[in-house]
């Protein structure tokens, strides 16, 4: 399948030969880490065989390579978050780098901290699920790749920096299909939990859709995906369908109720968050109402909790560890372009298919 | 209320007299991160009224902190570390200390790598969630130690390192209350998922004991703690009644299934973590049997999902961002020893209060 290659022996290569896992292979070659002897003598012998040793330390010596990347993301609390690090640290522990993670709470002037500390604790690459919204405020991203610090940005797009490697789903695709879902089941009055953190609803589609660009990117673009299906069913957008506000859980279940008290009440909900739908579990229990006979719900983010409820509920999937995996894929095969496959450098925008699952959780409306 | 001062203002105490954050004041007087010009000029004003600079500045110029913490825990996909990392960070952000996180998956080795990685980037201090299952793997801390860096444990203590300050909740009695809850409905076959990760089952309860003994520190002790009801109540230890092998969901429903497929079967379950609680769930739905008519059930880790289950689950809630915040005081106070209450340095085992939940998943046994 491949044609003969030129390039030296990379490191999964020796690792193979000397029969041991390519973190091993990984941390004896760049000479950091615990490996025990056994192993390294094999690793040392399997590197000389295969003519590796020479080159990599060369190469490592040249470019001032440290082995550890850093990680920034908006909530290390929030098990998506979680989950997106488990891929990003699993892949590149086994590539023989180390991870660094810091926490930014959506507050853009901790990125900037965080982006400084590890251009400070000079990390080889930066993956970063951004709180920037737009243009404007992407210095801190320019200034670590002016230091040459390659920058991948993982789950959030930003405005400005359409030319860095981005790792996302299609929000706003994935979003369209669950409302389409919901239509297709009879629902015409749909609920959106959660919308734009604004105080005030707006009264026209107009000023939602500008509101949308300014929240953070994954949730306009699930925004969007609402609308669409609305569009594509040609059903009229009410603003009292949308949920505004703090994006947590007791604004949830304040906003639910409130579209259940509706003279023209919700009969379905899309929530597009994990506290949005515990929200709204709590607000429709406490309505003394059932799903699905008569509430219909799907949400963002499957969890094991929501494969175990009564009804078992319609979710989507986020590929978590695979947008981690992906992200730091793209960011390792630029540090270490030796080990990467020619392909994986031409693309710009990487977008994971997510999964709709279909449980039990959405009927037709009971009026 | 307090003497009158001989020691320097506090960082605090500037922050106060500058009326900005404490972290807005720390990033001023460490010279660090963003801080906007306005309230730059605010912090290093109230400084000078307060005779702060020199000595701080002094002091940090001294002892070279670097106002990065280092934090170490098993698994970030986990929400409970998760939550732990997120009182650490806020704790040490508001004290202008960033917080640089590392997973290890349960790995001694990957754990002993981490170490390696926090003191190259020159942290002030670490705080771990330890692999470390007994005395003999502890070098990789005492090598920290040795190189002053204060390490602090977080939920698990780790046996050799009991001068270490160590903050903990009280996972023996904490589960012994559940199963005493359990008791006093009248259960007396009482499974407990998830325990010792071997292959064979324990024959007696001696073996039993030493096998937790070489477990996590905190599942070994859950596992003390059912043992301690059980004897509170004169009840004989069944070893059918305890899953062992793979920490997994998937493992839970095999051993659950098979715990309510005896044909004295179990009539309650005690469950040590999440994935225990949904893996249970799993093989209670797979027998058609309902919570509470039919099997009874107390899981550990509350979680908003656990509130919204039909019926909502009783549950032990873990302090965990308090004890993050716990852990990350003791660690800045250790290293900022002038912004400290005394009385917080006397204590080496700091063990925090859970809350028992009752909800609605406890009854008597039908039969």
């Amino acid at each position: 399948m491949t044609a003969e290659r030129s390039t030296p022996p990379t490191i999964s290569e020796v690792a193979v030969e000397a029969n041991v896992g390519r973190a091993t292979a990984a941390r004896t070659l760049g000479g950091y880490g615990y490996v025990s002897p056994e192993l390294r003598e094999r690793v040392l012998a399997a590197a000389e065989r295969l003519g590796y040793r020479a080159n990599a330390l060369a190469r490592s010596m040249s470019t001032g390579v440290s082995h550890t990347l850093g990680v920034i993301v908006a909530d290390i609390g929030n098990p998506f978050f979680a989950g997106v690090v488990r891929g990003i640290s699993d892949t590149s522990r086994a590539r023989g780098f180390d991870t660094l993670v810091l926490s930014t709470h959506e507050d853009l002037a901790e990125e900037v901290a965080a982006v400084n500390v590890l251009i400070d604790k000079r990390v080889d690459g930066i993956i970063v699920a951004s709180a920037a919204l737009r243009p404007g405020s992407t210095a801190h991203i320019e200034e670590a790749r002016a230091r040459d610090i390659p920058v991948v940005l993982v789950d959030r797009a930003v405005p400005g920096l359409d030319e860095l490697p981005t790792v996302v789903i299609d929000n706003r695709e994935a979003s369209r299909e669950a409302v389409a879902a919901l239509i297709a089941a009879g629902h015409r009055r749909i609920g959106f939990v959660w919308g734009p953190p604004v105080d005030d609803r707006p009264a026209r589609r107009r000023e939602l859709t500008a509101m949308a660009a300014n929240d953070i990117w994954t949730d306009g673009e699930r925004l969007r995906g609402y609308l669409d299906a609305l569009d594509d069913a040609g059903l009229p957008f009410d603003p009292e369908l949308v949920m505004v506000g703090p994006k947590t859980e007791e604004r949830a279940i304040e906003e639910v109720g409130r579209m259940l008290r509706l003279d023209d009440r919700v009969t379905a909900l899309f929530c597009t968050e994990t506290e949005a739908v515990t929200g709204a579990l709590r607000a429709i229990r406490a309505r003394g109402l059932r799903i699905p006979a008569d509430v219909s719900l799907i949400g963002f983010d499957d969890s094991s909790w929501a494969a175990v409820m009564d009804p078992p509920l319609t979710m989507i999937e986020q590929p978590m560890f695979a947008l981690g995996r992906r992200a730091a894929e793209v960011l390792l095969d630029t540090i270490e372009p030796g080990d990467a496959p020619a392909e994986r450098e031409e693309a710009t925008r990487h977008t994971l298919d997510t999964r709709f699952i279909p449980r039990d959780s959405v009927a037709p409306p009971s009026r």
